[in-house]
């Protein structure tokens, strides 16, 4: 996508071919910053650091980690080591485990001399599958934003609505519930998109703002309040966000708070459509609500919040009294009766197993 | 209710008998300021610059501003001109208006000699009548607690979810929706309070968590998209919140974002009461959705926010990027559908015309 004119994925091979650049979203909204990765290490730290983060992205950067690895030494020492510490970096991220074994088999497949460039060819295809699967989904997604377009005679713009950061920064293009975004502005269909800012780690406020923002897609943040109050006046035409993981029955576990606009969206008749990759689709789960463990993380990402000062600084202050407990549950489970549709990359499926499978036979 | 074991209630009258103190709550819940206000100016610049809020609290400022205004000058035209500058201070606080009004019909049949300790005595009558209002609603809500107590066999203690600050630094004392939950305390009865910070101004992380944290009252703050995801795990027993207008069909227009946990209340079967004085009645309206007129208020309520530094300085922040828009809906109307039931001065009446008639037939 592009940032103020400039083409950009959220990683590439340096211009010297062996570094890997990335963009330190951690310093995002306010600061833009590239960072070359040189080492295997720092592909890690890139990684635990949430420099990078979103499940596409960290498998991208953790291929391109096995391949500094080989830079360094194309051992199989070397090759195991790096797989040992690179799949520690983020634990729960399914993503990363599936691309550093892919790289591991095809590395261990071989032979010692040809591994270094071996390794980058194949990071560079995991990179370009990601973008290819997430351009599929913007298609796909795309029909339904121009069904809209045209439902309302091309008299205003479609106004989406979307929780949290499913979008390019996520992965490494286009993202999964951006990309029908994407795909519709270029094929000038006027879209306005109101973004959750998505507390607590608000990274509607910032990421998915901040895409938006620098591509110049018109977009308005709001509270994670006032989805409710906008569906209820008509404001909304779609909803689209993404998934963590998604039953075999079409629930979905996405960002916390993903489930109070399903329930709004079907209280107001708005469609409430999910975008994933087919990679997050867990066949051996049905109740979603029941069987996906949701992690509860730091207390802290609700107490205190990290923003600019008037004076340009980054500062963190906390909002709470000292002396108040809190809780934060990072995910919550939207059911598949409160979903639309699952835009995939082959295509829009109903939220149930029936839907699924028509799409994804070999898993009958 | 209590601040570190002594009792307080919003304002009350200075040692000197002549002055009134409030609790700056601009300054909360970092700093607790109490400030006495002198003049009618003084307690015009209270009300306007925010140092208090909440309907009820501002109606009994309002009446101690004229009492002060008589204090410094009890003639005909300080009435009206102090009547004059109060009104303009919160032009949308309808108890604002009811409470200059009746001070006003009192001090002009009063004797101007006597107009002074008229007035005095009638601002402490309406800030009694208050905490009279405040401490009814509590006991009629105190019931609803305790029969959840008594329902899960007093295993353990009752979680009770609440939105925004409809508390007793709302009020002058007891509070609206928290007045349940202090009846309940002093009553034995263990209460556990969810509360939901309420982006943008985070009045529930400020306000109702210094509370209840100062009252010693075991409580949780959490973030607004969390509610959901409790109630669908039976962590809520029952939500309790205010309202700021109320249709005679039982709509609720509270703080933006009440209607979707009132959803999520709805979809996962737990009881959903609004604790209301009559006075939010307003008998005129039936659709809330249609009829209630929803403030905007500024941008930059969502896209700043502030807290405290490590350095114990108060700092603003800002959230987004430069150059997104924002938009700011202070209110939403949660249909009387999704209502439990309405918890008044008179008891608890169902959220339709005939439940709210038949508390009071006086507006049949």
């Amino acid at each position: 996508m592009k940032i103020d004119g400039k083409d950009y994925r959220t990683i590439w091979l340096s211009e010297d071919g062996k570094g890997v650049d990335i963009i330190d979203q951690t310093r995002l909204p306010h600061h833009l910053e590239v960072v070359t990765l040189r080492t295997m290490q720092d592909a890690a730290a890139a990684i635990s650091d949430m420099l990078v983060r979103g499940a596409p992205l960290i498998g991208a950067t953790g291929a391109y980690g096995m391949a500094l690895a080989m830079q360094e030494d194309a051992s199989d020492r070397s090759l195991t080591a790096a797989h040992d510490v690179l799949v520690k970096t983020r634990p729960t991220a399914v993503n990363l485990k599936w691309a550093l074994d892919r790289m591991g088999r095809v590395l261990a497949d071989t032979p010692q001399a040809n591994r270094r460039q071996a390794a980058y060819q194949e990071a560079a295809r995991i990179a370009d599958e990601d973008v290819e699967i997430c351009s599929s989904i913007g298609e796909h997604g795309m029909a339904l934003i121009e069904s809209h377009w045209l439902r309302n005679g091309k008299s205003r713009p479609v106004n989406v609505l979307t929780h949290c950061n499913a979008g390019w920064l996520a992965t490494v293009d286009w993202g999964t519930a951006t990309a029908p975004i994407y795909k519709a502005v270029r094929k000038g269909i006027p879209v306005h998109v109101y973004v959750d800012e998505t507390r607590p780690r608000n990274q509607g406020a910032s990421l998915t703002a901040f895409e938006l923002n620098r591509e110049g897609i018109p977009h308005t943040v709001i509270v994670d309040n006032a989805g409710g109050h906008l569906m209820q006046h008509g404001m909304v035409d779609l909803c689209i966000v993404g998934t963590d993981r998604t039953t075999a029955s079409g629930d979905v576990a996405n960002k916390i708070g993903t489930y109070l606009k399903a329930l709004a969206a079907h209280d107001n008749k708005v469609p409430f459509y999910v975008a994933l990759p087919s990679s997050t689709i867990d066949w051996t789960m049905d109740d979603g609500v029941k069987e996906i463990p949701i992690e509860t993380r730091s207390e802290r990402e609700v107490t205190h919040i990290t923003g600019l000062t008037r004076h340009g600084a980054v500062e963190t202050v906390q909002l709470t009294p000292t002396g108040s407990a809190a809780v934060n549950y990072g995910f919550d489970v939207t059911p598949a009766r409160l979903v639309t549709g699952l835009i995939t990359e082959r295509g829009v499926a109903k939220a149930s197993r029936d839907g699924l499978i028509g799409l994804f036979p070999e898993f009958r």
